[in-house]
């Protein structure tokens, strides 16, 4: 059942099964992957209307079949476990409601026994306070176990074939703050009822109605592991085959972005079998646009959450390098950058006999010493190089590089750029000490301490750098981040390539700038980099607010960017993921309520850091305070 | 550079390299998987004897090669960084002290930049405290890297081809508290004063003297990672090829028990490469014993610690009784004893006209139910057969059977054995409630519940069991408990297949007695199971005690047995492993000492626990204080 991007997992649905054996067969024979069934005999409880005695002993006689129909590898690997759907343990009735929480608890003990590896609950109205209650325990004490809560796309057209009293109630009762025939809201109220948990998630189905963008986009922000397609929905092209309709087809495609597992469920045409559904959704898959240069390279990191790097505290490894040397992009841009630089700093007429200094601070293993030679090469001007590095053994790799491939064009130095004593002034500083917010990796007091022997008129390359934020819903992430016993993990911001991520304002702000040279540095008693800003947001739309997206861009030198910023990114450029800086309680956002967002940038002798908070539409706790739970060292 | 039991990853040592690139490609071109190489180039710091600021100087400028002559795949996948051997940071030298302090700091950097997989340490005497002190923070913090550390199997060899003055006193100061000859004692010394670490394992070097069986013990119980194979041990066969002694052969084979990484060092004979050693030890290792049934079954569990189930709060799922039905062996024995119980309870004369009333108690999915049948069949007598069983899930597939198979000759009993008012008395009992130290899965607690509808003169199958308990070195899985944070971890029995461990003691000794139907029954207030033993134990050779071994024996009726005592264990039987007592604080244990332990079972209304300590060689803390940390709920 693992299913990753360049496969497809498709699974059939049954209604009811008399022998699950030959479901499970039937299902394999038309090349699924999986069934998805329920496990019990199917009962019908309202025939036993009024007498719960009857009622409940109907549950108990004729409950399932033994668990040896099937062989534990057989459950562990193809069996789907459906809850029983007449099952509503949130119903007024209170007959139906007894009878419900009976039959799902004995449903769930069951499937547990079985060891199935998902079980589908379905949820089929928005009172969801009962079905939380109810399953909570079976949630937490199933370690292995996956969930996968039925939620239909539009829950209106749910209402209508169905029409029950209680739900054709729903629209009346319905509001503006809570708009029942939602089917997210339903889903967003029952997750948020239950402890965080990974192994609880939407199974997403299609319908014929499908909902506006803001409604697709609130979905996009939650953990889909499975997208039920019903045959229902499809058409029939000339040929009499089952065809999905374009707006189908790219809302699957759509989804198959988050990866999901397919179930088919419904009945086949008259003449055809399932396997003629299987064959479609398989074809449509292979449609998909490949992927983009960005999306190889970074293939794997969708939502993989790493920790910021300590850049003065600790030393880099050497894959760390080779990674980000492989970046196709970034090296150009610095190339183009120092080109400009050189030409702006030695005129034509002077390019015989003047040198520039120039002097990469921070160097690694020298791949923007290297950029630097082939500028001056490439615009024909001189340089005499330095080459400034603090970690010992990017040094080892420099000396061999000015051994094997430099020689006398470039001087390595072992030192901290921010105590070096260095034996002339630089004409242009290149440095790329930036993280994924800019100014988190320290570049602002690096640059502030070799300013130095940057000449009074010099150039740093980069120019200047901002860091942005927004609001962001991300369940899989912040979800992730819960199951930490750490009480720091909720209060440390993170790099993350957002995945299964929306953001919930139409507009990303800009927060803390810095530019070198930084005439600050003249202050009596030095610069100050501490800042504080508060941003406001409108929500563009509905849902739950994990935390913030953070990116940065930076002018390297005249019209010569870099940025992460969605809207300007770099094309290609893989050497920084965004940063997700999470809340530790999520917060609803309603449409059109404003989020106010305060952030600071503090620091003491000893090191830097963050702390944010919210004060609308709710008043967050200040996060970080102090930097008790995450810092950078200086 | 992963092993498994099927295969042999073995690596060719270099001593000294000029290119690394070079090593690695002779290596592979001659078959090996990896290769074992200092990753600095070669100095000789005696060159520079007394002038320290030379010898610094030498291990800077001329240490090592650019990170880029690999790429990280190949530094990740191929090569086991070697640390000089000349360095010995507890060298009575100051100089060398000095020099070695600085070097090993700076090589073992390197490594942990490049990414390697495996750094090998030097272990050439018995002085380690300083070698401690300085690889300490390299072990805790580098998170992936393994070590190993580089023993000889017998020390006085080194001593001997190392005219070493230092090493020289060896042997005069080595007196029976610490045989400092013994390489063992050394690494002994050095992992008690490093934190347990699952990274930090051993690679013992063959010598060509072998140690008496003792030392050969010693060795077993700890994590050999990797066997060091010297060209050196190798005899001529009349072909003029390499051969292993068959005392080599033998000790080879034995290690490879726990599935070491090998790695052949020292020069290849005149006109062979090394290629001639790599196909000799393959084909050595091709000669293995092929696996007994019983370790077919239960491959993949070595070592792998369980917490014990919980069979009375918990109920089983049905992997575990899918699993524990597959057992062989256990369920013929008590066929067994179910036929000769029916013999003794009802003469031929009367087989004909009796029908002897079976309470299977504790059915499961009806294994013993079946069995009970058979042998009633086998031997010709007629059996009214009750099922009972508490675990509702359990039942489903009992009524099941029922319904498909079993008919009126069984009656399911959906009820704890403890509770049910039976409908008659029982001639026979029949249950497995038996854990692995016999009596923690509280059989002897339900059996006495279940007696009252045991005629006065019926049987019990099982009619009794024993517990036994011996010390055992267990580093392997002591080191992983103690990874875990939780302070119980360590206070807490568990059931492991124990593989890379040693018994301590030459006789393993009954704990704790019960018997069937137990006499106690009728006392005023029930019986009292409640047990407290001590026992002694002689170390049969010095060793670490990280606890105890339990096992259980169960005479079920007559002559018909199970046990999974090592001396007696029923053949091809695996549905017990071996339970682990752990000590928190591992304890030294010299030849001949005595191990004074003491273990009490306890009890209360609402659950049965155990509490362990020592009283000699040393005092432990009593272990598990009123069931604390683990207790076995009624
Ligand atoms: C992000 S890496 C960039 C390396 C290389 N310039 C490149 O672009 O591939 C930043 C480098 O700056 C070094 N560095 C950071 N702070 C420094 C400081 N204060 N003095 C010297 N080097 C520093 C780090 O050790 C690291 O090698
Ligand atoms: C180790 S299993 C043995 C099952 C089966 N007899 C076999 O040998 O395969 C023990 C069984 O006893 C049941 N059991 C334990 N204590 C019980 C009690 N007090 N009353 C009824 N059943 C009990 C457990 O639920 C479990 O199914």
């Amino acid at each position: 059942m693992a299913s990753n991007d360049a496969s497809l997992s498709v699974g059939r649905g049954f209604d009811s099964v008399s022998s699950l054996p030959d479901a499970l067969h039937v299902g394999q024979e038309e090349g699924f992957d999986f069934v998805c069934t329920p496990i019990v005999d199917p009962i019908a409880p309202s025939k036993y209307q009024g007498d719960l005695a009857a009622g409940l002993n109907a549950v108990d006689e004729s409950f399932a079949q033994s668990d040896t129909i099937l062989s534990h590898a057989e459950w562990s690997r193809f069996i789907v476990a459906a809850i029983s759907d007449w099952i509503n343990v949130d119903s007024k009735d209170p007959y139906l409601q007894r009878l419900s929480s009976e039959a799902l608890q004995r449903e769930l003990r069951w499937a547990i026994h079985l060891g199935v590896p998902c079980i589908m609950l379905p949820l089929a109205s928005p009172d969801v306070v009962r079905l939380a209650n109810t399953i909570a325990p079976f949630v937490s004490s199933s370690r292995m176990t996956q969930f996968w809560v039925r939620a239909p796309l539009v829950a209106r057209e749910l209402i209508n074939s169905q029409p029950d009293e209680q739900q054709r109630l729903l629209l009346a009762r319905s509001d503006a703050d809570r708009p029942l025939y939602s089917s997210w809201e339903w889903w967003n109220q029952l997750r948020r009822l239950l402890a965080p948990c990974l192994r609880f998630n939407v199974a997403l189905e299609l319908t014929s109605d499908i909902c506006d963008e803001n409604g697709l986009l609130q979905w996009e922000a939650e953990p889909i592991k499975a997208l039920i397609v019903p045959t229902s929905i499809f058409l029939t092209n000339s040929k009499g085959n089952p065809v999905l309709s374009k707006a189908h087809q790219a809302l699957f495609l759509r989804f198959m972005r988050l990866n999901p597992q397919v179930v088919v469920v419904g009945d086949a045409a008259e003449g055809q079998t399932h396997n003629i559904y299987l064959r479609y959704l398989h074809f449509l898959f292979s449609k998909r646009a490949p992927p983009s240069t960005y999306q190889s390279f970074t293939k794997g990191y969708e939502d993989y959450i790493e920790i910021p790097l300590q850049p003065l505290m600790d030393n880099l490894e050497s894959q760390t390098y080779e990674t980000f040397e492989k970046d196709p992009i970034k090296y150009v841009q610095y190339q183009k950058a120092v080109e400009k630089a050189l030409l702006d700093r030695i005129p034509e007429s002077e390019a015989e006999n003047t040198t520039a200094v120039v002097m990469v601070v921070g160097a690694g293993r020298g791949p923007l010493v290297q950029r630097t030679l082939d500028a001056a090469a490439e615009v024909g001007r001189q340089v005499r190089v330095y080459a400034v590095e603090k970690n010992p053994n990017a040094v080892i790799t420099l000396k061999h590089r000015k051994r094997t491939e430099w020689a006398d064009r470039v001087t390595v130095v072992s030192q901290d750029m921010r105590r070096w004593q260095a034996p002339e002034q630089a004409d242009i500083l290149v440095s790329e000490l930036l993280g994924s917010w800019g100014d988190n990796e320290l570049s602002p007091e690096c640059l502030d301490g070799a300013q130095r022997f940057l000449k009074p008129d010099g150039i740093s390359i980069p120019e200047e750098y901002t860091s942005y934020l927004v609001p962001v819903a991300a369940h899989r992430v912040h979800t992730d981040l819960s199951g930490h016993t750490l009480p720091k993990a909720l209060e440390t911001p993170y790099v993350v390539l957002l995945h299964n991520h929306v953001l919930l304002a139409p507009e990303i702000k800009p927060l803390f700038k810095f530019s070198h040279p930084n005439p600050e540095c003249s202050n009596p008693d030095g610069p100050d980099n501490q800042r504080y800003m508060t941003v406001a947001f409108k929500a563009s739309h509905s849902g739950l607010m994990h935390g913030f997206a953070g990116y940065f861009d930076s002018k390297l030198y005249g019209d010569v960017y870099i940025s992460i910023h969605p809207e300007t990114h770099t094309p290609d450029m893989f050497s920084w993921f965004p940063m997700f800086i999470p809340l530790k309680n999520p917060v609803y956002l309603r449409q059109g309520e404003t989020v106010k967002a305060h952030v600071w940038r503090k620091a003491d002798q000893h090191k830097v850091w963050y702390e944010w908070c919210i004060t609308s539409p709710q008043v967050s706790d200040i996060h970080n305070l102090g930097g008790e739970h995450y810092f950078v060292g200086l």
